[in-house]
């Protein structure tokens, strides 16, 4: 192992393809269903949404798609990103372990999001798309999605759930400087939007009623369609590049691969981009890491929710998918890691954690504060809430290792900086922030609420 | 010219010493005086408020000053930074101008800041100093020097300006997840702060005011020293890794070394750090760039001000300098450029602005944010308010280029980013922001106050 605490690679080496895991998996996902009809879907029924190279990508059996020069072209605003040595951190806590992180926080939105927001806004104007909709929490994805449109000239317009609009400005500016449109939701532009303002006008919204606005004027509209930031298959394709950088970074630095590889879940995109790679060389018989998701106490769909299908919005139009899931009715409380705040979790993941892929664990908002504040001082960068569940888990293992004397090799993934989240640091450090228990009978109550299918 | 967007470098290209611009000067710049006997300073006088190694940069005839190893080992944390071209925006302004950014925005504070506040920190933890002090105005240099004193395991205590610290509350909170202390100043912490307070409860503040609170607590506590994020020799020397690295990038890129170099002044390490070493290079007959400074019309030292003996701070506490200077009780209008408010400038530009080594221009703050939304929808990223003036004499150049034809290299530095000052985005892109008129009264009425030397 050099000194060096900092792997870059050049320019040249950024990846030219994406890797799709499915083929390589024992068996196929379960297929998603039609809402109304419950039979597997088409490439027809998603063509009202998606371009048909999207819709190709996420069925495709390949193992490795093409990343069009015209992506790799915006990638390169930000991408190959540096992978870390947490050389401070790991003296901070006296451990043996040696830390690894990928930042991702160095893209123009500031996630690991614009991975696949670029993609999707390329393939929609290559196909004569005018307009993209979205949905988007804490803004997120709105952002990332709002910077790709502009990269190729299309229009983007986002329903983000009223309270993060009203409470959380930033992001939602950060769009309006990309040229976005911007609806507090639920809003009156939708009929599902309008639905829900008559029975209750001071809805403060949801993930899953944004996403039904934002379906609704995708479908009603031919030069209109709708783009996801994460869950889907196609959606874990494009975060691939994250994985395929960190492998050559490994090699690059002379260093074993990691023995533990760790990343937080909300619908899955981060941690797959960064897992599937290695899962691939694992299978190869290259490498043996354990894999670990790390999701949010207060919405733990692999650890407390059911695997079976469900919708991924509230008002149903989504299709049917077999995953990890709290129940769509699932309004998880407002945890500051808005982008872990999902009721479902990617179909793809979901399969691979029944047949026992990787592993999951759950993390209180309290600890992730004080691991990213632990962090922060150590190494500089400021994580967002998401991503400090991740570093919450690192360093637990990090201090067992210290016990054990363990010179472990773990890996993580930074995907995004907490520029836009001081709000809820000064919160923490001031000691208002609490956490939250989630009693088992509002899991059950919610749970009550999936459609009846094996 | 190759057709690389992004030209990086490798860790081992990080440069090992700074450049000293002084010895290479047809004349030297008038040296400092003291501001009671109004004689020039020896070390002695300095020795209160600064580490003996930063007395001895600031009074040094050496070309070059080598980086300690263990500044470099920080630095690596985000340098090596990147130099840009500018082609999606070279598009939108259809000009036959190759334009180059080296971003500053990836440091963990998010600007160029942290280029001198960790050299300063190192230099006074190696010395043995227990706490430094400082001012901050919107908190770009606060949270760069609470970074850099979280690496080397030494105190911060910065006096944020009364108004910023109210209405700015963001990165006042960057600096305690550092760890620093902050006041709002005028602060009744120190004398004189208390001494304002008791005629001004209400006082705003200005950075003159919080520079005589950090200077104070300094000067009357052994075990604490001062550190200030602009204006004097050591900070523009540290900041000359920004021009050491984009000479080799230009290198590196197979592109001919700029026509002109373009960078925002408050208290000019910015700019200087960019300049400088493309400097060296002229003096030495290898280049003829045109060096242009650019100033917020709401604060015009260089335009405006007078060249002469002026106080760095309002109760008079710092040596006279001999600078550009609107007057020391000058209070710029409240521009969203936080860093560009200063009434002073580095007395070394002044002297060399002088010398007609340089040209200076004024900006105003509407064709900022304009120049700013055209910048972040072509290239992505959100420049700062304080970059922007650079970007909008860029993009004057630029298209000025496209009526000639030239096809005119251009360089600016995009020292850091926007995150920070989202709610300055959402006035311009509102319609509620507007431009300050500077009538030349307020100016003479502050010049009136300017010490009566030489």
């Amino acid at each position: 192992m050099s000194g060096r605490s900092k792997i870059t690679l050049d320019e040249s080496e950024l990846p030219r393809r994406w890797y799709n895991v499915i083929p390589d998996l024992p068996a196929p996902p379960p297929p998603p269903l039609h809402p109304a009809t419950r039979q597997p879907i088409g490439p027809d029924d998603l063509a009202p949404l998606f371009p048909m190279e999207l819709i190709r990508q996420e069925m495709s059996g390949e193992r490795y798609i093409e990343i069009p020069d015209e992506v790799r072209d915006v990638y390169r605003l930000w991408r190959p990103t540096p992978l870390f040595r947490a050389r401070r951190l790991e003296r901070a806590l006296r451990t043996p372990a040696r830390i690894y992180y990928k930042y991702e926080g160095g893209s123009p939105a500031g996630s690991h999001k614009p991975n696949t927001a670029v993609p999707q806004a390329f393939y929609n104007a290559a196909e004569g798309t005018r307009r993209l909709t979205t949905e988007t929490g804490a803004g997120q994805w709105g952002s990332a999605l709002a910077f790709a449109c502009a990269q190729y000239g299309i229009d983007c317009e986002a329903w983000m759930v009223r309270a993060s609009y009203d409470q959380k400005p930033h992001r939602r500016t950060l769009m309006h400087v990309w040229g976005a449109t911007v609806h507090p939701s639920p809003s009156a532009v939708t009929a599902a939007g309008a639905k829900i303002l008559a029975d209750h006008p001071d809805s403060p919204g949801s993930l899953g009623i944004a996403i039904s606005e934002a379906v609704e004027v995708a479908a009603e509209n031919p030069d209109t369609k709708y783009a996801l930031g994460s869950v889907l298959n196609h959606v874990l394709l494009h975060q691939t590049v994250i994985g395929e950088e960190a492998l050559a970074q490994f090699d690059a630095a002379g260093e074993r691969l990691p023995d533990m590889i760790i990343g937080c879940t909300g619908g899955g995109s981060n941690f797959a981009g960064l897992v599937f790679p290695f899962l691939r060389e694992k299978l190869a018989g290259r490498t043996d890491p354990v894999f670990r998701a790390v999701e949010p106490a207060a919405c733990p769909s692999f650890t407390r929710g059911r695997y079976g299908y469900d919708h991924g919005d509230t008002a149903g139009f989504t299709p049917l998918m077999k995953m990890h899931t709290l129940g769509h009715d699932f309004i998880p409380d407002p945890v500051h890691a808005g982008g872990l705040r999902y009721h479902g979790m990617s179909p793809l993941l979901s399969h691979m954690y029944e047949l026992g892929m990787f592993e999951a664990v759950t993390k209180n908002q309290l600890e992730c504060f004080a691991s990213a504040v632990t962090f922060a001082r150590a190494e500089g960068i400021l994580p967002a809430p998401e991503p400090a569940h991740a570093i919450a888990a690192v360093i637990d293992e990090a201090r067992h290792c210290t016990e054990t004397g363990e010179e472990k090799v773990l890996l993580t993934a930074l995907c995004g900086h907490g520029h836009f989240d001081m709000t809820a640091y000064e919160r923490y450090l001031s000691g208002e922030m609490g956490d939250f228990e989630l009693p088992q009978d509002r899991i059950d109550t919610a749970l009550a609420g999936l459609p009846d299918i094996g």
